[in-house]
């Protein structure tokens, strides 16, 4: 007889946890008349007392201590919504040695150190939810884990930060500058005090450095994945990216090609008429493309309270139904047996080649332009579409350029040279256009 | 020990059967290596005996009669991909009864024998796969009954019919007529020979008894599901329609609140920056508003072999898995252990509420449009907006109108009167607006 209690252990109760705490609560009922057993909220861990209170949970399922929750013999499913690497880490991995199932909304923790986490689950046999740390609430993980199961994935692109997705929605929407839109994204608590981790690309890039893994079953090393934000970007580069035919958007962006492997994070120019430049605001959005599947858009809240207890708590359902049914470690964390603890092996960005927005800030004297044009010849990058506006007092002007396809390398060699004219006011901005087929 | 090889059958090699055999035999690798055990198209049976030939399927795994396949004790896995209620059915019933896991693309048997063959899984405890009856290659059935399974779903909104989606998209960008768009989506390979199926909204109407099963955990009656077709819509409607701020899909809509449900399929308004708005071609979407996740868009292919392969193949990964782990019946079919063989009761059509767009044919004379607003007033209709044309010929001339809120009972009453009047030349072209929150 299967068992018909099923107790989960939270571990942290901020924003998050505290989502999961409610949503095991409030919707008891739902949850264990889908999953036809009690699925039980048994204990809660933080260091703050405060908030078990706030969120009206029993006193006596409640402790400090997370190790209370990971050692307790009772506890099925523990979920780790603390957050950063240590101690999340710690915990995590006593919980999969003592045998519990573990669901995970942090990408920061798998991005790093998701090697020996899932070498730490597959010896123990234990199964490892991961939906809520990619894309919130949107079913993205599961359906590259099962749902495209049966596809190469050639090609992925991803709105993944909500934060960096309002400011630009906004900057486009409404002419504001990014820091005004910042400010706003802010009030909105769309963005946290110190926006580095959002605007800067990082988080993108945890997200991606998972994706990446699901996709090849080889885990990158995050120090690999290139990465730039979008701290740079002004009104006139979406201006000027309109004129052109192309919104702004921070993508992450994975190619997976005859076992040679591109990813990376940048600030990328998508054509009006592609569904990828639709997803406004805070939303989050992956765009795929496998063999068989063709191309598959998921979309939906990428962050929040909600929308990621959402994500959790529907990796709870999959670890309980793993447990009643006897199979725990059912399906292996990246979704195929061939996963390997050795490393990805991505192409150096070097070796790119796409379409680049370069936005230069000269002096408006004679022979910039002409200088730039020679520059960039000499790298044998040319030029689709240029536009200069002068501007009637002695400020540096901008000068934006499009470029035919062109490789990253000469690109890197002929900027170097031109932000080293005296002319130029400016580093050049750079902005790679998606690939989009 | 788990078995480490598992063993497919394959019933009918059609266009879908085709594709799967193929994923099979051309990706073995690939898809042995994501399961860790050798997967083996072990059977297939068609009629038409040239079928296998085509493929290149060895000899020795054909032949022509399916109950070869379904009671040969060697199979693990059926994939039940005849199409058409019978003999499909008793087929796929004797798979069952057999004990074998059985995956299917056939939405017309499940949307009029669900209730049937899920209690038959149930009984024999097996597990169904149907990822490729709904949304083609779009992981959408899964996300249902997983990864969105910690919500309650409000509200849902498909493009499920990619031949109907073809056609208006042909006749918005273009301006094609229903009948030139029908004509180059046949010769595109997009529609039938005869279409009706799809454009009169039947296929969509299958697909929606199944997403509605998988919300509610209750099947409704196929025949309670209201469904109005697109052959009536014109270019002028089109026109119209977008004056007004809106684009005209062929919707699928689910409606779920408090335990009213309400479910049909008919063209629909959706205002230009909806997310669905922007679903063209032959793509289809499915959009979900759910109490913890809040609004989802899930976009694909829809069909086609590949995309279809891609579902079907997701699926056989799947109960593979369940049956190398020894769980066979995991998932329930409809996601929940609350799932029943009770009818779900739908809500009327006439108590629906909506926006309606009228399109009225009439006789250019004095007094039409005071008719015509006479019947509306008199049945609490009001009008947000409204345009009339007139035509320089005496041709009958179309009058637009845009209602607000306004009930279908009323609706279909003053439409009765107004249709009788001498001076209308047609039946009024009635399209409700989608709700949008």
């Amino acid at each position: 007889m299967a068992k018909r209690v099923i107790k989960v252990g939270i571990l942290g109760l901020g924003i998050v946890g505290g989502g999961v705490a409610q949503l095991l609560m409030e919707q008891k009922e739902r949850l264990s008349g889908r999953l036809g057993a009690e699925l039980v909220l048994a204990k809660a861990a933080d260091r703050d007392a405060s908030l078990a209170r706030e969120l009206g949970l029993p006193a006596k399922i409640c402790c400090n201590d997370a190790e209370q929750v990971v050692n307790d013999p009772d506890i099925d499913i523990v979920v780790e919504l603390i957050g950063g690497l240590s101690p999340a880490k710690e915990f995590m991995l006593q919980a999969i040695e003592n045998g519990k199932q573990v669901a995970t909304a942090n990408k920061a923790l798998l991005a790093h150190h998701g090697v020996e986490i899932l070498a730490a689950a597959k010896k123990a046999k234990v199964s490892l939810g991961f939906e809520a740390s990619t894309g919130g609430g949107i079913p993205l993980i599961g359906s590259l884990r099962e749902g495209l199961a049966a596809n190469e994935v050639s090609q992925a692109l991803g709105i993944l930060n909500g934060t960096s997705n309002y400011i630009l929605t906004q900057m486009t929407n409404r002419g504001q500058s990014f820091d005004e839109a910042l400010a706003e994204a802010q009030a909105a608590g769309f963005a946290e005090a110190d926006p580095t981790f959002d605007v800067e690309g990082i988080d993108a890039s945890h997200k991606l450095a998972i994706i990446t893994a699901l996709v090849t079953g080889k885990q990158p090393r995050l120090e690999d994945i290139p990465v730039q934000g979008i701290s740079r970007i002004t009104p006139l580069d979406i201006k000027f990216a309109n004129d052109f035919g192309y919104k702004i958007k921070l993508l992450a962006l994975l190619r997976n090609q005859g076992g040679r492997v591109e990813a990376r994070v940048h600030p990328a120019l998508i054509p009006h008429d592609h569904v990828l430049a639709s997803v406004d605001s805070n939303f989050n959005a992956l765009h795929l493309t496998g063999d068989w599947v063709g191309d598959v858009l998921l979309y939906g809240q990428g962050a929040g309270r909600r929308a990621t207890a959402s994500a959790v708590v529907a990796d709870v359902l999959s670890l309980a139904r793993d447990i009643l049914a006897g199979c725990s470690g059912r399906l292996p964390a990246l979704g195929t047996e061939t996963e390997t603890s050795e490393p990805l092996e991505l192409a150096p960005l070097e070796e790119a080649v796409c379409q680049y927005y370069f936005r230069f800030t000269a002096e408006d004297q004679p022979g910039v332009l002409a200088s730039i044009s020679h520059f960039l010849g000499d790298h044998g990058i040319s030029i689709e579409a240029v536009t200069q506006k002068g501007i009637d007092n002695n400020a540096p002007v901008p000068v934006v350029m499009l470029t035919h396809q062109a490789k990253e390398a000469a690109v890197q060699k002929a900027l170097a040279a031109i932000d080293n004219l005296p002319a130029i006011a400016q580093p050049t901005l750079v902005i790679r256009k998606a690939w989009t087929k």
